[in-house]
């Protein structure tokens, strides 16, 4: 589709999205986000309403204005978070345990749309159900209809709430664990409330990239291709590139964030592990071909220093190389697709990063 | 005197250097350094020496080239730090415990001078001994007595070296605890052996203010006007003007970055604790001001939250701003010299920071 229009602006796509998901990218700020490129970043409903609460936020004039930055916002509903907390499902919503503070809390798929109203980001998720993989196909199949019936919900509460923030979209939530055909129905079903766009949920859990893209393939082509179609949690190389050759416009991952912070740099050549003695004297950058801040100012020698010896500022700067290394993948993307040679590209990519353990992983 | 030339160029006095321990002030980069103001900052031979060690820092190209920083540094002995290892000391040098790795190290005047060079900052200081207050006269009079003989091997070391770094300064340290008549004493017989600028070293560490401003007293006058004269680890507001009316130029202080990272910040009115559940909903800057980059573009609020949920970002935010607070104190200090009002400043800032621990404390 080439490009996503909101209330804001536009956005390109095929496009990665940085986590901030307390309202800040881990280790950088907003300015850091403008140097790497980014142009929509995502942030965690979930996390922002233990803290420091929507209602904080909506006071110091919404998500944009409080995390100082003018682009593009998502705001995660938080489903994928609130999973790993092994909450109590049941057809209402979800009870779970505050990691802040103990006290026991409660979302519905209304209650989201309430919180992603007041937090006021360019796009809301709707609430899902992520279902850990591998599952029984009972568990998988109760898993979708759970998230189409609060899909339903959020669309309709969404479109009752009077005061919204202009132009916000609503994106529904695609399961199915790598069952194709539920991945298909879940799809059909999903597109037939009608969304702004859509995540495909609960895929890079730790299946094999086969089975996850044979599920991406069974879902990609029964979503609308004028909406954006957004793989929640993939941020490899190779799993970008072959999730783009299916159609796919929207990633987010914090692998390469991640990454950063253990010293796993992103380069045009592959990761490097800067923790490795070899980078000890290194007097280039990280990559000759990059012209990140990090890699305009510091050799591998200072970074490899940094880290070594525990300074926070090694975790920025490492970030804000293997960011900007995510946007120019997704511009290199972009450009492919333009001018028809997204297979070379792919090709390319394939043989830079061998297996997914040499890249940044999903979930 | 207005300004200290080095080969590197000009920076006025007075001035505070902010502390880059390991080769980066903690939490920030290069460029937040400029962005602050910074003109000289202070790294450590110590733990340079310790990691990554002179020899991958000289190949490296050097101290400056390594931190990517191309105004003034100095890089302090270690004597200070040393210390703190309850080392063995005698006549010949002094000998203590990695905090790395365990192993047993030692360090003379002459190696230090060596291990200096090979940094190649633009000041080096003399290893000095740094002796525990309070203290038997005897120790005081030991601790005065092994540094000016350490001073001397220093001053003779660094001149029979061919290979220096173009233009380098050595500074040596005054001792003598807060005896006043040692004080002198120390100051004379170091001036004696003839050095670029004049540290002086074992205050604020623990004696009260009235004791070291005594101490003070009696060793600014003995020490060459048209030679830097820098007080050691002091840079709390109080304390500085009050160094600066007795003729002090340069400073060095960890508690106004330290103090950032537990949201301690340093305002115009005082200081102000964003942990206090009053500024969770602040949507102005922290100081209403302050140009930095942090009161430019975020609340209280945010920056309050960033701290609350641990995110990294906000220690470098408020150290950015802490540090801004001292590069303007020291300009106004300056300016208030130039136009003949240093006493009026003086007064506000006693004022504005009632006690001592309204302020960043030395040590």
């Amino acid at each position: 589709m080439g490009t996503v229009t909101t209330a804001r602006g536009v956005y390109p796509v095929p496009i990665f999205m940085p986590v901030g998901t307390r309202g800040a990218v881990r280790t950088l700020d907003g300015a850091d986000l403008e140097s790497v490129g980014a142009d929509i970043v995502l942030a965690n409903a979930y996390h922002l309403m233990l803290r420091p609460g929507p209602a904080v936020v909506a006071r110091l004039g919404g998500l944009h204005r409080f995390m100082g930055w003018e682009r593009h916002l998502l705001t995660d509903s938080g489903g994928f978070q609130i999973h790993s907390l092994s909450p109590e499902v049941c057809d209402e919503g979800v009870t779970f345990t505050s990691v802040y503070d103990g006290s026991r809390l409660r979302c519905t798929p209304e209650s989201v749309v309430e919180v992603q109203v007041t937090l006021g980001a360019d796009v809301q998720m709707a609430l899902d159900v992520c279902t850990t993989l591998p599952a029984a196909d009972d568990v998988v199949r109760q898993g979708v209809e759970r998230t189409l019936a609060w899909a339903q919900r959020a669309r309709r509460h969404f479109d009752r709430l009077d005061e919204k923030p202009e132009g916000q979209a609503l994106f529904g939530i695609v399961q199915g664990g790598i069952d194709p055909d539920l991945r298909r129905e879940s799809a059909e079903r999903t597109v037939a409330l009608g969304f702004d766009g859509y995540g495909v949920g609960g895929l890079s859990v730790g299946e094999p990239r086969s089975a996850m893209l044979e599920a991406l393939a069974a879902t990609v082509p029964h979503l609308p291709a004028d909406k954006p179609r957004y793989l929640m949690g993939v941020g490899d190389p190779v799993g970008i590139i072959e999730a783009v050759a299916l159609g796919v416009d929207q990633f987010d991952c914090v692998a390469p964030t991640r990454m950063a912070r253990h010293g796993s740099v992103l380069t045009s050549t592959g990761r490097l592990n800067l923790r490795n003695a070899i980078h000890a004297d290194g007097d280039g950058p990280l990559d000759p071909t990059c012209n990140c801040i990090t890699c305009r100012r510091w050799s591998r020698g200072y970074l490899r220093h940094l880290l070594g010896v525990g300074e926070p500022i090694a975790w920025r700067l490492l970030t804000i190389h293997n960011l900007t290394f995510m946007s120019r993948l997704m511009a290199d993307a972009r450009s492919a697709i333009a001018w028809g040679r997204l297979e070379a590209l792919r090709a390319e990519i394939r043989a830079r990063w061998p297996d997914r353990t040499g890249g940044p992983s999903g979930g």
